[in-house]
This record gives C-alpha cells, sequence and structure tokens, in this order.
C-alpha cells in the first residue's frame, strides 16, 4: 500500500475547522489538481466558485441547512456544471449549441464531480480536510443569486476547505461484495450484504454517540427515502436552462 | 508540491495496454479506495462490474464504439449508479422508496464519479493507467443486458485499466480563470480565456498530428454540439425506472 492509497482510504469528513487561512499556493495546487481529472471529450464543462467572503460564507451557511463550518472553514468551493461555456464556445463559432438531453446534464455533472473529487485528494494530501455540502441544492435558486451564475450553471454540491479540529473515526462502508460484482450484476447477494452492513452500523452508531443512537443503515435510508427529497430541484434546472429530453 | 499532488497533476487518459493481469491485491486495492470517496448521507448509491471476461470485454470494446483498448485492458470497470440496493434496504424495513426525483437522480451519479475518481487516483498511484469511457452510454440497453443490471441501475461510464504502454502527452486544460471564479461568476472574462485557449490547443493538435490536425478548442465543441448526443438515454432510463420529477 503506497501513501495515495493509505490517504484515500483514511477519508473522514471534516466538520470543524481552525481559524486558519489557506495560502495562495495551497489553493492554485488544489484548484490545478482538480483541472487535470478526467473530462468527457475535454469539454470540462464545470466551474468552481472560491467562496472566502464572511458575509457570503455566513449566508451560504444559512442557505446550506444552517451548517456553521460552511461559515468557519476558510475556503467554500462550490461545484458547478457548466454548460454556459460551452455554449459561448459555439456561438464564437457561428454555431447554435444543442444543449437539451439527458446525455448533456450528465456529462457535466460528472466532469464537476471527477475534479472535485481530485481537489479533495489534494486538499487531503497537504493535511487539509473538506466535506462535501450537498445542502447546496436546498435553496439552489437563492446559491444561484448570489454567486451570479448565468445560465446553463448549476450548484452540484458545496466544499469546505481547511485545517481540521477534529479526527472523527472513519465510517465503515458496505461489505465489498455489496457493491462490486464480478461479470455480471449478482442480485441474490444484495440482501445478505445489507444485514450484514446492518450490524456493523449499528455498533458504529452507538459506539459514537456511546450508546444513544441505536440504529441500522436499512432503517436509515427508509427514514430517508420515505418521501421525496429537494422536489424543487427539476424545476431550478429548467429555469437555468437545461433540458432532459 | 507532494508526490500526491503531483501525480493528480501528470494525469493522462490511457488507450493502449500491455497484457499483463491485474493481481488481486491491486484490485483490491483500487476498490476500496472507491468506497472510500464521500457518500451523500452515506447512501453509496453505485455498483462497479468488473469485467475480465475476454469474450464480454470484446462485445463491450465493440458496444462502446469499437474502443479496441477495452477489450485489451486486463480489467475495465462498469462504474453504475445504483438506487436498486437502496430500493432493497427500504423494502427490508416494510418501506416504500419515493426515487422519483431529479435529486436522486444527480445523488447517484454522483456518487457513482466521486467513487470511480478514487479508484482512477489508486490505479495510476501503483503505476496502472485509465481511461473513462463514456462510450458505454453509446448502446445503454445492450450493455445493462450483457451485465445482468437490475432496475434503478444505469451504467454511467467505463473505465479501462493495466499497464500503460505508451506515455501520451499531458493535454492542456482550459486557463485556471476560465474555470474558478472568486465569490462570484465572471461572465466577462469567459470569451477571452476560451480564445487563449483555442491557441494553446492549436499549438497541441498541431505537435501531436505532426502538422495534420489545425483546429481550435472552440471549433471541436461547436462541432459536438451542432447536434444533440446520445439521444436515447432519457427513454433508456426511464426503461430502468429512474424518473426525474
Amino acid at each position: 500500500m503506497n501513501p495515495t492509497i493509505e490517504l484515500l482510504q483514511r477519508h473522514r469528513s471534516i466538520r470543524k475547522y481552525k481559524s486558519i487561512p489557506l495560502d495562495s499556493e495551497q489553493i492554485i495546487a488544489i484548484l490545478h489538481s482538480a483541472q487535470m481529472a478526467s473530462s468527457s471529450s475535454n469539454v470540462q464543462a464545470y466551474s468552481v466558485i472560491a467562496v472566502t467572503d464572511p458575509a457570503m460564507k455566513k449566508e451560504l451557511a444559512v442557505l446550506t441547512g444552517n451548517q456553521a463550518y460552511v461559515e468557519q472553514c476558510p475556503l467554500f468551493l462550490v461545484w458547478c456544471a457548466d454548460m454556459y461555456r460551452l455554449r459561448e464556445a459555439c456561438e464564437m463559432q457561428g454555431t447554435e449549441m444543442v444543449h437539451g438531453t439527458m446525455e448533456n446534464f450528465i456529462v457535466a455533472t460528472v466532469d464537476t464531480a471527477l475534479a472535485a473529487q481530485n481537489a479533495a485528494i489534494a486538499a487531503e494530501s497537504m493535511g487539509l480536510g473538506i466535506v462535501y455540502i450537498g445542502g447546496i441544492r436546498n435553496n439552489p435558486r437563492e446559491v444561484t443569486k448570489l454567486l451570479q451564475l448565468p445560465e446553463l450553471v448549476y450548484p452540484v454540491f458545496g466544499m469546505c476547505v481547511g485545517y481540521p479540529d477534529h479526527t472523527p473515526e472513519i465510517k465503515p462502508r458496505l461489505g465489498s461484495k455489496a457493491v462490486f460484482h464480478h461479470n455480471t450484476y449478482d442480485t441474490a447477494g444484495v440482501r445478505g450484504e445489507i444485514e450484514n452492513y446492518d450490524q456493523v452500523m449499528r455498533a458504529y452508531y452507538l459506539e459514537r454517540t456511546k450508546g444513544k443512537r441505536d440504529t441500522v443503515w436499512s432503517k436509515e435510508m427508509a427514514d430517508k427515502y420515505r418521501q421525496p427529497i429537494r422536489e424543487h430541484m427539476r424545476a431550478f434546472l429548467e429555469e437555468q436552462g437545461f433540458r432532459f429530453d
């Protein structure tokens, strides 16, 4: 096992940050690493808004569901799927961009995630911590207005970056047989793997909360998925000019 | 700059592989690293099909657009967004999963991409090469049948993994000012950045093709986006049970 693999495997999300700013070399290393991730046909269909303004971070902390670390972290990155720049490129060539398919949406969303994960690894390799903020989709219209995102851009997730001020336990994952299949997908093994993981997570929650939280993964998932989540996303994306034909 | 950041920044896609199989320790390291990537609320909404069967790789090479390296590489990973397992978890708890929103689709697609990028980095850290295969979406129905993917699972992209048998140039990226914005999105600078990048890419293409390919990035993008791409994706995803309300 080499140091990079060790780094990848000791990831934990950091939700408490020291009040130490990042220096510009660190930020450049993070962003350049992000840019070198793979991109579908080199379309590079993403942009990043680096938010350091304290008032904006404070507002974003509220908009993402009152997550204090969004305000505390020295650098808050908003990772956006971006087809605006591609439309500009097309227009510079006198071409009208056709961008109305689900395929276009998938490519932009995946490009964004690949770049962001490279940024996360780069940050962690320098002793920094990160946490992804899906809550950026709680109030995407307000985020879009605050960050002045143009049409054909949407915030996929946020990311706090900074010096960790705690060391949480590494969260156990599903057994590898639940996630990995050889040549064909094996549905027969799935429920047994969930049962195994339920017991692992029960022990994890009990220990982490000193016996207060007695639950299992499948119950957490059932509680989460018994109602629709962020139902505003489709309409918001259409307002931003995305189509899904 | 530490070794991990150097690794991230020297990524190139590998499209020629030596005929050396991977050992099981390598595969375990890649897959475990993938699992340790962040996941939205720990839903882990992805699965990976590791294809090593030669006949299947041959068929996938055709289905992805006659990409020979899909057949040549010792390990072909098909990264799938997966809500099937979550539905199983809900059913084990007697809950009917509500999964019909764009939000659910984004979460599953992003979870898949984050895990895959960790796998890519782990592989590269061991001296292996990778290339993402968006062509897996050329014929998603046939891929789904071949890999026996159940409902609520879709192949987002493939990934070749193996020992590199060439060392392509690192592809230049857009200038950082095109991609990164400070506090708010700056639309004013975008076209100038595209013009700069066009010149960088022109030189890159000319040198790589010994003068044969004289083009710029914006023209490549205009040629790509003047027609809809993979228009079958929406209908395919709906056949797999995904909804986008």
